[in-house]
């Protein structure tokens, strides 16, 4: 089955949903899109599934369609049950439905509402697909040979903290750690100077593998459930002392913003697109190669990252655009291959685990996915509207993504809000 | 209360229990020991939670002395609680108990039951915490310059994956993966040619901390639950392609093992050791220092590997010893310090979760505690005493760790096996 053959009637753009909301042309959640993710109601204990639709969430349990309340249970959904799922909702959204009054009791505006991580993770991985981010944080380090050798072979990546990964909203304390500059005989502990965002999406696991069975990269597309945003939040100056020879560690697993909804691969079908390496580049080897990924095993989601400073909320100032990138352009992996190449080794993935891609930065400077990026390493901060600098960030800023797929013929889709605060 | 004062009653050398096995001198669990772990009956589905007690196990629940199945709400006990729990078991199975009759009942032998992964845990985080590992293995990389310049000050370490941490004898598939020798132009996709074993203990977490909560080093000596054995098999060729610039990855996430018994840290406190600094290297810093850690942050645990190749098997020769090593001259930094250092980031720990020390090298050659460097890193096979030889595993190998603490004055306390047996 492709890309295309996986577009049906729940993709119609002219698909209408009795939520009025979900009808305009600004929605992140048209009728088109109905992407998962958890909620519950100011002062309730235990979370329940939603699927947003405008600026509504309706209580999918509440519906009659699932008897669980486990939003991991339907992550494991085999494909046929998840595009069946997909096709009910869908049709009891629809304008003129026979649930419309029945179902009309059992939404809630987003507005009254907590969203939590959208899934129960037990492990999460974070890759480096970006190459254009590889390569210009590669230059800091070594100017004369950017990408390490294996970059182009293999999807380079590294276990997570599963423990911090933390929902939207939630404020991002800044962290304490070693650090050390070239001036200092000796490390001192003191809060990051040095604090960052990452532009990354992030890849949801659907059903899992056993230990010791490999997934083949023809079985990767059934595995993975969906995308959401991911600010994987980075202490620049921690990380440049600690991560010889091991790797990112408390640089890293203070928090990691996951955005609330997890936009479904039925959902993304139409936005997919050929894969293809650059000429004069490696071809993948065999286990990271297929068909259907050369034809559609891209994605087409357009990314950015806004900022609003402490004195910008102050001033009524909106959230300024930072930076603007786009997956597929960023992207030197696809997500199948990311399966594919986990599991190589007999890996065993878990429903629910979450991959970072890594960060997305586009092709020309000011597409860069993060402040490291963007300011040259602190050398030159950046300008923002209201008269402010930025090298890194500082307490109060606020770093929100927003991430939509367009194709003429289709419906606008989008992954909502990635956001957090810095606090001191 | 420092380690010496943790010592009660539980600990006297002349305390017998009623199970006869566990007075032989060759018990790895006498009475003075009682670690826990999780067992189920042949063909049951459940794990229950149980105490090691010489070759039998009690069934804890059926005791009475607790009300739940969870291991990990055990695990999350506070420390009076914990010392409380230890002094009734002890009572109960002490000779002359009255609780004999009724507990004899609810008593299993080993042999007839199976030992599972001793918790549930969310995160598994790697150490580095073996100097004369780091040191040996540097070398091989960077001759003049073995140990990179933060090792003395940071612990380090990187997160690992928890769902392929496997139980004591679970058989260890041999990994596939991309590898490249120097003589190659592109990598190739297969079977690991330099597959091994680390000799590790594992750190079990009790007590979890909130997000945002450094624990200081003076709180986490009560966070920490105990010890177990651990094996951090490593595919040395994937590892050494693919590590650069983030660390290792799937020349890990294959296997890794779990030995049954958790070793409380009370059972232990007669094994503390004064902890310091060769002469001339750097103090802790300050958030990583204490009194208490100067005093007894070490830990005098024998260490010991055992191979036994199929053809051994076959001729029914015993294990042979590989290596044997001790935790506090191994060891460059104190459990307690890792706690310290993990979160002083704010890193949230959660209960159950396990930390790997890292190789635990002694200082000479033939304490090595993997093959890496046992055998120069493949240039010189090591020889058995059945004439086979060997760089790295070979298909049917069963590598086994044993561990166990003596002190005059007390009774030796052991940690069980940690084993598995790498298949084709």
């Amino acid at each position: 089955m492709t890309g295309m053959q996986m577009i049906d009637q729940t993709h119609a753009i002219d698909l209408l949903s009795w939520v009025d909301s979900a009808n305009s042309a600004q929605t992140d959640f048209p009728i088109q899109n109905l992407p998962y993710g958890r909620f519950r109601l100011m002062n309730e204990q235990h979370w329940r599934i939603g699927v947003a639709i405008g600026d509504q969430v309706l209580d999918l349990r509440a519906t009659g369609l699932i008897d669980f309340d486990e939003i991991n249970t339907l992550l494991a959904f085999d494909k046929a049950a998840r595009v069946a799922l997909r096709a009910a909702i869908s049709a009891g959204l629809s304008q003129g439905s026979d649930k419309h009054a029945l179902w009309s009791t059992h939404i809630y505006s987003q507005a009254e509402l907590e969203l939590g991580l959208p899934c129960d993770t037990r492990d999460y991985t974070d890759f480096y697909i970006g190459i254009h981010h590889a390569r210009a944080t590669g230059a800091m380090f070594r100017p004369e040979n950017p990408l390490l050798p294996n970059y182009k072979f293999v999807p380079i990546g590294y276990h997570g903290r599963a423990s911090t990964l933390v929902a939207s909203n939630t404020l991002i304390k800044r962290p304490s750690g070693q650090t050390k500059t070239p001036n200092q005989d000796i490390p001192n502990l003191g809060p990051c100077k040095r604090l960052d965002f990452e532009l990354e999406m992030g890849v949801i696991i659907g059903q899992s593998n056993p230990l010791g069975q490999p997934v083949s990269i023809e079985q990767a597309e059934d595995k993975i459930f969906g995308l959401t945003l991911f600010n994987d939040w980075s202490a620049r100056d921690i990380q440049a002392w600690e991560y010889q020879p091991l790797g990112p560690f408390l640089g890293k697993s203070f928090a990691s913003t996951v955005s609330p909804w997890m936009v479904t691969m039925e959902a993304l079908a139409p936005f997919r697109q050929a894969y293809f390496r650059p000429e004069g580049d490696p071809q993948p080897l065999p286990y990271l190669d297929s068909d259907f990924n050369r034809k559609a095993g891209a994605l087409d989601v357009d990314l950015q990252v806004y900022i609003q400073t402490a004195k910008m909320k102050e001033a009524g100032l909106e959230p300024e655009s930072l930076s603007r990138s786009n997956f597929a352009q960023a992207a030197y992996w696809t997500i199948a291959q990311l399966v594919a190449h986990h599991t190589v080794n007999g890996c065993s993935l878990s429903t629910g685990d979450l991959f970072g891609t890594g960060t997305l930065s586009g092709p020309v400077p000011e597409q860069a996915g993060s402040l490291l990026e963007l300011s040259k390493s602190g050398k030159q901060a950046i300008q923002l509207a209201n008269g402010e600098t930025r090298s890194f960030l500082e307490d109060g800023d606020r770093i929100t993504f927003k991430g939509s797929c367009q194709r003429p013929g289709y419906r606008r889709i989008g992954f909502g809000h990635c956001t957090g605060q810095v606090i001191g």
